[in-house]
């Protein structure tokens, strides 16, 4: 990609998978989507790239731990720059399943919880598609 | 509310509807969950409030304009400060529509395109639920 193509006025990118998994582990909020009785719900996590696995800890009694294990979620991460209006953002859809008493394969994936309170629910979602894009700014 | 109990360590806080409009108001990029064929999915959009509901721009030939009119969504907006481990973050559930012609009600509720190219279609978000959290700083 040669340099005036890459900065043309505020183009969409594709991100390579190399490039997702990347940006992935550089953050530590998220976003996951699933379905409730009435449909899409989108809530924060915290969360941290284990593998090519995204884990997220959450509440062992809270809205994720009752509707999330053993379904398909969106989980999507992203970051933009309101001056420059660029960013990049990524989005892995996937199965998530409740992560085993052994924990995270890596042993320093382990997403740090921000709320107070017990956190101690570890999910996984393993992802079936991955795919990102970054707005290259203006 | 006590300042010894509102700053207590990193706690979430629910958010009253005036104050999820207002820090609504605050932000211009959200997230917009949907279903597609397969599942939850989750994509970043330029939006404004428009009264009480939320104005998404977006391209008439993208994914979203052939996943969003005339059905149910999530849309979530967020701020979150690493530092401190702190932030908000407020869900719009709802019904999406194409914004008829004459524009948002609030001439200045216009989204501002971040990417180039052609971003003409507006579709607006007429919540059935609003929700918002706090994380104060631990």
């Amino acid at each position: 990609m040669s340099i005036t193509e890459r900065w043309f006025h505020g183009q969409l990118h594709e991100l390579s998978d190399g490039e997702c998994w990347q940006l992935l582990r550089s953050a530590s909020i998220g976003r996951v989507a699933y379905n409730d009785h009435a449909g899409p719900v989108v809530l924060p996590v915290n969360y941290a790239v284990d593998g090519r696995s995204v884990v997220i800890r959450t509440s062992a009694s809270g809205e994720l731990a009752s509707h999330l294990p053993s379904t398909v979620v969106a989980f999507e991460a992203d970051e933009t720059d309101d001056f420059t209006q660029s960013g990049w953002s990524v989005l892995v859809r996937g199965s998530v399943e409740k992560v085993g008493p052994a924990g995270p394969r890596d042993p320093e994936a382990q997403p740090e919880p921000w709320p107070a309170g017990e956190r101690s629910l570890l999910l996984r979602v393993t992802p079936s598609q991955v795919s990102g894009r970054r707005l290259l700014p203006a």
